[in-house]
């Protein structure tokens, strides 16, 4: 893994705020949607970017934790809800096409077999990870592979001219993953980083916490070295979407980045390769509280507050809109000089 | 004047929420998208919601009392704006459109003389109100011509069958207008109600709660009486914006409610009929601070936070795509019986 991500050059930041501030609007009256400009203009190294074929990249994988109890549904529920995507009939599917994203599927790591299909990327590292509850979740070899593969996806998407990706995820029991990889990163205490998930009770969060506590205290050789922790508690998934953000940096991509399980991704990616921040947009704050553990260590303020929950990238494709809104005035609003309207008296 | 809004049918409401718990995804976990998706189920009685015609209204009127210095900007940019609406060029040509939004211009009361125009709809009342520093800004009788021609221009967009409809404005000294009007109707103190406008700095807000202060002084038969406090205060924007949202409701369409200036016409129309409320989304918080007077007084959420202060109906076209997006989800996400996939464990 040779992963270069370069900071974005900001010698172009006062033209572009100068573009923004002429516009035919109060200094700073679009608000979030000015810094999001400057952001988009500052990534495309231009006074005029442009979002080319948006898509978005859902990576689904199997966590062998997820049998014992830590989440509301069972395993099988991975599969057949790729087999949703597929279908068409999943939430990321119709927020995908509203916004206009392009989605790709990829199965990192899904504990079934989809046989050759048309719609489906197999980017299949194993049929889901080892138990984190009794050893490593991957090795080092499995990790590294993943990485790659969601890197030479995000390759295969650049070549196409895309200049704006969004994350998404499925696998049962990625939560209770990200809330460990979350607590390994940020030094967060782990009761911080653990919600409901899909949605268990009491007893369940009570047993989750529990279980998640136990995952980190056999970990012997314990670190806060990305690729160890990843290695550790992540999933496939996690690791393919942490490979792929990194190439979409390199590919001066603008990358928007969901929930709780895509941001632990970026959490592993930065700290790899922290410029891989200057290129992100960080869609919404989601409901799972270890999202706001994540944000606050990333000094991230995202665009949208739903109390959304579900994961699958929907996240990032309902805030895609504001920024290509955010695009859309630099480019096609008036100035004050040339719509020859007066200034501030 | 004779309005009468009734209120949403609730009957269909457990139909609804069985139809958003029953799509391929943790019960609650697409979060205020479900709450939206059942007020537009509710706002037209049935289950398969479309949001037909987008439009945008953009009403703009000038203020007798901007000459005083209520304003950052001199008066003349009014209608300097509205003739950057026709021409395409303002926040809101651009952000209508992306949105997919029909803008509809309307000069409800400018001080210039715009001659024919084919994308400008003349509801002029006057050329400008009168300065409420001296005396009301209009009679009794303009601000009831000023409501009736706003009803009657929302009535026509009916005809085309619209069924989602946003509200913005444009007039120099509207939010000092609003200010006033917010003060009379929620009883919350002047000086929470007021703010800096486009930009006013902190000698210029000074004056502008001075100047505020004395007209609330100088009105000596002094009521909370919605039409009353109007006519007092109000633009003939704020007016026609008012009846326009009674007409919107009473032709059940959603209604789309921007900042601070459309909801001061808002607090007039719900006091009027008080059922209006049920067939809106609010789409922002504004950056103006009277804004969330405003919000609190109604209880009202707001789907969006970006700091925008522009009007315009800017922040009712960035919302307008997660509207839609509740309504695609409510429509075309599959069960997880017509999907095939496990429920909670």
């Amino acid at each position: 893994m040779n992963f270069n991500v370069a900071p974005v050059d900001r010698s172009l930041a006062p033209q572009l705020q100068h573009k923004i501030d002429t516009k035919t609007k109060p200094v700073g009256a679009l608000g979030r949607l000015e810094d999001l400009a400057l952001r988009l203009g500052l990534v495309q190294g231009t006074l005029t970017p442009h979002l080319a074929y948006p898509h978005l990249l859902v990576c689904a994988g199997d966590h062998g934790a997820a049998k014992a109890g830590i989440s509301a549904y069972p395993q099988d529920v991975t599969w057949q809800m790729v087999e949703n995507f597929l279908a068409g009939g999943a939430a990321i599917n119709v927020l995908a096409e509203h916004a206009g994203l392009e989605l790709v599927v990829a199965d990192a790591g899904v504990a079934h077999d989809f046989g050759v299909r048309p719609n489906l990327i197999n980017a299949k590292v194993a049929p889901g990870t080892a138990n984190y509850l009794e050893g490593p979740a991957m090795s080092a070899a499995q990790c590294a592979e993943a990485m790659e593969r969601g890197a030479a996806l995000v390759r295969d998407i650049a070549r196409a001219g895309c200049k704006v990706i969004g994350f998404g995820e499925m696998g049962i029991g990625n939560t209770a993953s990200a809330s460990l990889i979350t607590h390994c990163l940020t030094g967060a205490p782990l009761a911080e980083c653990v919600g409901r998930g899909t949605g268990l009770d009491d007893a369940g969060l009570a047993r989750k916490r529990e279980l998640l506590r136990h995952a980190i205290d056999i970990w012997e050789e314990r670190s806060d070295e990305p690729l160890a922790v990843l290695a550790r508690y992540g999933g496939f998934e996690t690791a393919t979407l942490a490979g792929a953000m990194l190439a979409a940096a390199e590919a001066r991509m603008v990358l928007l980045i969901d929930g709780f399980i895509v941001t632990a991704a970026l959490l592993a990616a930065q700290a790899l390769q922290p410029a891989v921040l200057d290129y992100c947009v960080f869609a919404h704050r989601s409901g799972e509280p270890g999202h706001s553990v994540q944000l606050a260590w990333l000094h991230a303020k995202p665009l949208l507050e739903l109390d959304l929950r579900l994961g699958e990238g929907t996240g990032a494709a309902l805030a895609y809109p504001l920024v290509a809104a955010a695009c859309a005035f630099l480019n096609d609003m008036a100035s004050f000089e040339s719509a020859g309207v007066s200034g501030k008296g």
